[in-house]
């Protein structure tokens, strides 16, 4: 038998492809061609059945999909640490608000996302869902270092750098999705804020655009349990249960943290098969509390995880998240097996994909599946020894074993060091908005 | 005025030097000479006043006082992450133990304290609290890499490859200590394993040589909440009750974990001044709850931060305990102002050094004390911007960004590698002894 052209052949010490579950396999290989994943199957194999253009051998690391960090605000990388230790109110209206009134415009999100998206790219996330302000100016960015990204067309009923009303929001986040159209990588979602933000006629108007668009909505959900309590003194109801009203719940929505949740919210987001974005460090790091993961993934919810801003967190880091989710659900069910190493990466991976409607084309190295990888580094002896890859993951790698990552098919971390952009620029744009932020 | 000769200038971008509170220093310098710190001073006046035998300069860094690891079992490194996943008594019962009992010995320990006292350098940690069998064999490891130790003369009820019985143990530990006396970076403490494993018999008898010899005792207590019940079934009081009847309890005493408190054993703790190793990870990891640490610092106790072993963690790494101990404040106490960045790092210092009973030695960078200094980089734009050195410490640094490490004046880490060992040697060990537990 002739062997099959590729443009790529990644060999590997282990991969952990999440489908099937719980499964690692060891001595296998990836073939990649055109983007997407034709194969996966034991390296002898791979060799004989393939002849690939480039061939990355991989002997002391762990393979695993490319993370879909699914709540993120990437341009606030430039306010990253900017106010720690503060209330969320305090630090909202204290901190982060003022400089957003004083310095967001295209190039502080272009430029913030820029960094975001390095910071990503060399962490092994090559999805992100986010929300900002001038999403233009972030698909700019994820477009250019080659981030998969999903882009927020926000929605907010106050005034901002970027737009005047809901309506002004909407007409500009919709131009940039048509703008965006023919590039692969760049894809939108609505984001009407939070139900604290956003006005019924507004949410009504976006749920109607959702389904004639097919398009997701990504929204804050039950964060702290003042907005639930503020909802339930507005409009009567809790803000759950208003959305639902409002026809907002469905499968493609995202409810972003969903930490102060009762009973009856969770049949109410399970019924309609939600999605939710569990931010474990967000949440820990401003006091809003712990989001009830078991329950939510009892009723088959699909629970991705999410960095948030840089500005609460203040990493954008799947692998942090990952531990935190599983640290935290052991702490919170007493039980020490909650939430095992298998199932946190299933969240940061194919759950993640799910919850974009993405998990046809993401999320598992599965043959069809766009080749978005991510290889991470098991040489180091403080890291040793190794016996659980999958376990290794979760509780001893930190971002910076990561040295491999393609997103499409395409390379773009080698090493340890991004393809597409320098350090000396990357360094420039942090300096520069240091000290504009700084005045 | 004629400069003072000097061994070393270490001159930094940033030092927080822990006392006094609160305290980010620019552009300053450390003195070093004999191993001591001579003064902390404007970079400009340092070199006007001393002339120096080595000069470091760092630029980009923050500086802090080495960090004090307040709880590890060094040794079981070698069985990071060999059985995760699993609720405590079947992690100890199926995985550690048997592991333990077929393999411990003097080389098991020695080399296994190795990987750990690597570790535990290149991550910053300059003292560490020690638990395990053999202690002589960590105090070879920790002397050989220059990591100063506290180590402890374990005492437990049952038999092991190590001694026989209690008064074995003692007799082995306390040989341990007139072997390793005349090094000044080796101490040893009483180490009785836990209430629920240490009779009442022993427990006076170490009691009584605690006095004798002026020894801290280092001990397990309120881990889980069944341990607690137990001891109220047989011993009609709870652990740290029972013992305050033995005379256990004082300034001299650390409780490891006090996860399981009530308002009266907090009482107990504050009223003998006793010190606590807070180990946040581990006691997510393994479902055992969070530490009262709000109350326990509200009441004026000291206390630290540990990482316990790496089979329960899996790092040995005080920026991860530092960062999930404000974190898991914060989420405790529902107030984002907990636990600031400040406070924890002085928890992985000073107050870890005032536990020890060596805050006149170690645990901030000030005249008069040990030169143990750990430098962090901050200049990958992974990490940028930087606002507040101290919440980037906190929040956004991970190990790696260790650059630089002394112990007593003399230089552990140059550039992020260890200089006493080489990864070769770190390696063949992992590999050795990863081949024969996995049998």
């Amino acid at each position: 038998m002739t062997p099959t052209p590729v443009d790529l052949l990644i060999e590997a010490r282990w991969i952990i492809p999440v489908k099937p579950d719980n499964t690692t396999l060891e001595h296998h290989a990836i073939a990649v061609h055109d983007g997407r994943i034709v194969a996966v199957l034991p390296i002898n194999e791979a060799r004989s059945r393939f002849v690939a253009t480039k061939t990355v051998s991989l002997p002391d690391h762990v393979v695993t999909p490319g993370f879909v960090n699914l709540h993120c605000h990437a341009a606030m990388t430039l306010m990253r640490g900017l106010a720690d230790d503060l209330p969320l109110m305090r630090w909202l209206q204290e901190a982060i608000w003022p400089a957003e009134s004083r310095h967001a415009s295209h190039a502080f999100v272009r430029d913030g996302s820029l960094l975001a998206a390095a910071e990503m790219l060399r962490g092994g996330i090559t999805t992100c869902n986010d929300m900002y302000f001038f999403p233009e100016a972030t698909a700019e960015a994820f477009a250019r270092l080659g981030l998969r990204g999903v882009l927020g067309i926000t929605v907010i009923e106050f005034p901002s750098q970027y737009a005047a009303d809901a309506d002004d929001y909407l007409r500009k986040g919709l131009e940039a999705r048509d703008a965006w159209r023919d590039n692969p990588l760049i894809r939108f979602a609505l984001a009407p804020h939070a139900p604290y933000t956003v006005s019924n006629k507004s949410f009504e108007r976006i749920g109607a655009l959702a389904d004639e668009l097919e398009l997701p909505i990504h929204i804050h959900i039950h964060e702290t349990a003042g907005e639930v309590a503020d909802s339930v003194r507005e409009f009567g109801q809790r803000p759950v249960a208003r959305l639902e009203s409002l026809g907002l719940l469905g499968p493609s929505l995202i409810g972003v943290h969903a930490v102060h949740l009762d009973t009856e919210d969770i049949e109410r987001l399970a019924i309609h098969q939600c999605a939710i974005a569990h931010c474990p460090t967000s949440n820990m790091k401003l006091a809003s509390g712990a989001a009830p993961v078991a329950s939510l993934l009892d009723r088959q919810l699909a629970v991705g995880l999410g960095s948030d801003g840089a500005a609460s967190n203040n990493r954008l880091d799947l692998l942090r998240e990952m531990r935190q989710a599983s640290l935290l659900a052991k702490l919170q069910t007493s039980d020490a097996a909650a939430l095992p190493a298998h199932q946190a990466l299933r969240m940061a991976t194919l759950d993640g994909a799910r919850a974009l409607g993405l998990d046809a084309e993401i999320g598992s190295i599965e043959p069809g599946k766009a080749a978005d990888i991510a290889a991470l580094r098991i040489d180091d002896p403080d890291e040793l020894p190794c016996y659980h890859p999958a376990s290794h993951l979760i509780h001893v790698l930190d971002r910076r074993a990561v040295s491999d990552v393609w997103v499409g098919g395409q390379r773009r971390v080698k090493h340890g060091k991004l393809l597409q952009i320098t350090n000396t620029e990357l360094l420039g744009i942090a300096r520069l908005w240091q000290n504009k932020l700084r005045q």
